[in-house]
């Protein structure tokens, strides 16, 4: 039997050589293609074709679509990562660090645009749905992002409001990306809104999931420094959880890492993992993830298309859960 | 007689004050309606209007789009003037320094994706030739202020090249202003053609002029202080043609200053005024604005529409070419 998660990102993989190709100023375009060709896991537009495919013999034709999402995401990350001030992405040099500042800010800015060009490639009819769908979603992005910078100068975020934060942040796009795939291939608007919901869920999980990694990743196969978040005090679902299940002295000794100077960092990330290890909290989170997990499950499955077309999502969905990367 | 321009301004002003009302977080939004209420000329939706009403009776019509072209420069006067490091903006703080570099690019993120919720809002017949439109001018900008950049660590730049530069910069927007107001008005593809052309061509005689000001204004109409170009080397039509109509001493002199560091401000700013009065530059760049103007109006006579209904637009576009800041 064909793998058709392996033939799909063959395709995605082929096309994004093609975004921007030949595009003048080099200056300009060199660093947004640069960001395309990381790769990374193009997790979206592969859950785009992937959702289409759920309704259509034909999957290919929601690429364009696909790749929108895909260049939506990488203008994204060039400019969270510039405004992170982050060195490495998927483990090579960002924009800002590889060209400049400017480089960053104006090669997203063509991605952006970029992005629209292959959403207006949706078939006409579809169009005005599809453009107000990614248009919702890329603002509530900004929002997420504006939120994850807020909470960085705050000590009393609740879980509620992180919850809602990473929906913005991560998860509108993954619900997106399937819905678009569902939109084009004419599913019903219960089918198209449940895929939005499966993706929702799947995307709360899946950042949950990255920050128990960041944590209680294995280092050889994480591929990053384990607890990177612990060090710069991101307010994580750990974060929230550790402060919130905290005795008084946990509570205060947290309290004095987050505003604490001049340590080791090894020491503080053993310190306050072994608080998170005496509150449990990588069961609970587990427990969270497992949460969302089933709920996204549950909303695929009363998706109106043949339960053995659901596999090959179920088993992206259920790799994403119970990678170690 | 009712003064049109005058209405269409301020049904323009009106609207403004709606775009992002009400949304948060107010972190995102406060620095995007910041930008968006310093008002400055509104020439862009301006011209929207005022191409529509060549053919129609309905200009309001196309508020939404004038809108989207509104926003959109809004969103890249934001950008450039991180880029560009500028301090002020209309008299008045820029976003970078009013907030910080971080709300700079994502207040300009969300003011992209607000310019496409609004060019969405289209009669959905027209959206994909708008759509397509407003995507390859916004393309088109960003492809401008990277050569812009790009020319800042160049002295050799021919004036073909500078001219491409401000079509791209400053043009196409003028003339994406004006088709989008002839398409919305049903207008032949030939007349939204020459409208199209009718704003490149005004779009090049403004820049030009621009160029023009910042030597040879009048400080006290000016508004800002005359000679900045020349101390940061900008790449304008002055200098280009200066360096090129130049005699070996005067091009020595010039190359002296472009290369001068620690002089006294107002000595480089007079010395080298001076070598563009010796070469008669006002006059020289006074007769290619007169060029780009004349060859405006001739795309505007051309326009399938009664003389006494272009009037208005006459008007303005003479007003902009005798302005005096």
């Amino acid at each position: 039997m064909v793998n058709k998660i392996a033939v799909f990102e063959k395709i995605i993989d082929e096309a994004s050589k093609g975004v921007l190709k030949d595009c003048s100023p080099q200056t300009l375009f060199v660093p947004a293609k640069y960001i395309l060709s990381l790769g990374g896991k193009r997790i979206r537009p592969l859950l785009t074709l992937m959702a289409m495919d759920l309704f259509s013999k034909n999957a290919e034709e929601s690429l364009d679509a696909a790749l929108a999402v895909e260049i939506f995401h990488n203008f994204s990350l060039v400019h969270d990562d510039l405004m992170d001030r982050a060195d490495l992405r998927r483990g090579y040099p960002t924009v800002h660090k590889k060209w400049s500042d400017n480089s960053a800010i104006l090669s997203g800015d063509a991605l952006v645009i970029e992005a629209y060009k292959y959403i207006a490639k949706v078939p006409v009819g579809l169009l005005p749905e599809i453009l107000e769908l990614f248009s919702t979603t890329a603002m509530e992005i900004c929002k997420g992002q504006q939120y994850d910078m807020d909470f960085e100068r705050r000590f009393d975020v609740t879980e509620d409001e992180y919850l809602e934060m990473i929906r913005l942040k991560t998860a509108v796009l993954i619900g997106c990306a399937l819905k678009i795939g569902g939109i084009i291939a004419g599913a019903p608007p219960r089918d198209a809104d449940l895929l939005y919901q499966f993706g929702i869920n799947m995307g709360l999980a899946f950042q949950l999931k990255d920050d128990l990694l960041d944590v209680y990743g294995i280092p050889e196969t994480f591929g990053k420094k384990i607890g990177g978040d612990i060090l710069c005090n991101k307010k994580t679902i750990l974060l929230i959880r550790g402060l919130k299940n905290a005795d008084n002295a946990q509570r205060e000794e947290l309290n004095r890492w987050l505003t604490a100077t001049g340590y080791d960092p090894e020491e503080k990330i053993r310190s306050v993992k072994n608080i998170y290890d005496e509150l449990n909290l990588k069961f609970v989170v587990e427990n969270l993830i497992e949460k969302y997990y089933l709920a996204s499950l549950d909303c695929l499955s009363s998706v109106n298309a043949p339960d053995n077309s659901k596999r090959d999502l179920i088993n992206l969905s259920e790799n994403l859960m119970y990678r170690e990367k």
